[in-house]
């Protein structure tokens, strides 16, 4: 599981955030995306090899619109890529971590997404994702 | 500024968090260094393109002590690599941001660093880093 795919940032304004982050990485943002099952809007743009990936809850119940209340905007988690995210998952579990789903789901970015709970990774927030072929 | 250098984690031992990175990413941690200016021990792996910088405070007066004092273990900054560490401060003044000192000062593997304060960066800790050649 070796390569980086994306940071997650969360943001209040996501309008906001694509301005700033612009002018931070001096390039546009390239894709805009909602995914429902998260009650979240996303913004992406590149950074090299990997991608930020900017977060903005779609309403006041989503899990970012809880993150924020309580730790403020900033680092969300962290996305590594995997080849196989059932093989992946199935290994982690066997490791001891704490996985937040028994099935992966479908995530932003055409991915096939499964989250590791931080208290076994941590403090950090861990995101599995396969590109869905 | 387009390339992501490393993801800095905030951890309360670094001997821990190597072995539990280690079996994350499935690679071994290549290099273990203290930077006595920022009064941390960092552990780096490689993650793709990108790494994985682990920091574990020198002493209870250290920054990464106070971050995990009020924040936990966790995400703490990304860095970004520059060409021009001087001239990408001078850009980010320029459009507002605040740094986080007037001068870059020398960072853990062999880089030049400063850093953007998070108030001005949607909440974000981000680190300018050139190599030092």
């Amino acid at each position: 599981m070796a390569k980086l795919e994306h940071i997650g940032i969360a943001v209040k304004s996501l309008k906001d955030a694509i301005t700033l982050y612009e002018t931070i990485l001096c390039t546009d943002c390239y894709k805009v995306e909602a995914v429902e099952s998260e009650k979240v809007m996303t913004a992406f743009l590149k950074a090299g090899d990997t991608k930020v990936e900017l977060l903005e809850s779609a309403d006041e119940t989503g899990v970012i619109a809880k993150y924020i209340e309580t730790r403020g905007e900033g680092l969300h988690h962290i996305a590594f890529e995997v080849e196989d995210i059932y093989a992946e998952m199935a290994r982690l579990k066997k490791e001891g971590f704490t996985l937040l789903m028994d099935q992966p789901k479908q995530g932003a970015d055409n991915k096939l997404i499964c989250f590791v709970h931080p208290k076994s990774a941590g403090g950090v927030l861990l995101e599995l994702c396969q590109e869905i072929k």
